[in-house]
């Protein structure tokens, strides 16, 4: 038996409560370079703890429906964005805690451009990017480097299942 | 009078002495999510001295050649960071400095994807994405929040110009 999850088109204001969608949207913060360049100001709430920033890249198989999610996992020590450089999309599972588990994960898929920032011991699913066309998916990741163990994983009793994108669209 | 630059393609080699070319390449540092995702780790010497990381979101105009460059600019208080998240390609200026002048400048255009990471202090050019159709080109910046005044801006006697591009490219 598998449990069948809907997918939400990824919003600021929908994924507030589990992290930041870093996006244009409304009037730049800032005008710089000679009015050639909008700035939109400091749009991710970063947490590293004790330890520091880093930039790394994640270069992530494709994944294609029904897509089963045996688990989340949640980095208890910072925050974790991902910005998409390769033009892939991304579906983004993340899930509220009740006693140290995951409850029904929500499952968003981002358009192109968007990167997500996830906010610091929040339960989410692993890098999935989806439409590529048979390629990799390329994200800079910017997250913590330090001491420490920094992943938990949950893995479910029953896997949840992802069948069809919003609209109706299988990727 | 102008004076002419020529234009490199951008290499983590070669722009190494200003900063970091943030990809993947090689094997990956680690392999997570079940083997399905390569781990670049930590490839970038980030900077921000008594301030912190910041994710921001540039929305730049588009530049075409023959792209005069009338000014560099530094930031004395961290590093700055430029990932492509709408497949734009971009121009990279970076200068030596002398005496608090920058020399000649070096021009580099990245590939599809490629990041950048400038170190703390070094001359750079503003925000250049070129190749892009007309459209706006959007990159995710990681650089310093904090306070202080964070951009010395340098003009030139004599702007230098970029005419074409490696390979003779003019996009």
């Amino acid at each position: 038996m598998t449990r069948v999850l809907p997918v939400k088109p990824l919003t600021a204001q929908a994924f507030q409560p589990w992290g930041d969608v870093i996006e244009p949207g409304g009037a730049p913060d800032r005008i710089i370079n000679d009015g050639r360049c909008g700035r939109f100001h400091d749009r991710a709430r970063l947490d590293f703890g004790d330890g520091r920033a880093g930039i790394s890249l994640f270069d992530a198989e494709e994944r294609r429906l029904p897509l089963d999610i045996p688990l989340v996992e949640r980095h208890p020590l910072g925050s974790q964005a991902f910005m998409p450089v390769s033009g892939a999309r991304m579906l983004v599972v993340v899930a509220d805690d009740e006693g140290g588990k995951p409850l029904t994960p929500n499952v968003f898929l981002s358009a192109p451009g968007q990167s997500v920032n996830i906010l610091r011991g929040v339960w989410h699913g692993v890098l999935t990017p989806v439409g590529t066309g048979g390629a990799t998916g390329q994200f800079v990741v910017v997250d913590r480097i330090g001491e420490g163990d920094n992943l938990e994983e949950h893995f479910f009793d029953l896997p949840w299942r992802v069948e069809v994108l919003p609209g109706g669209v299988i990727l």
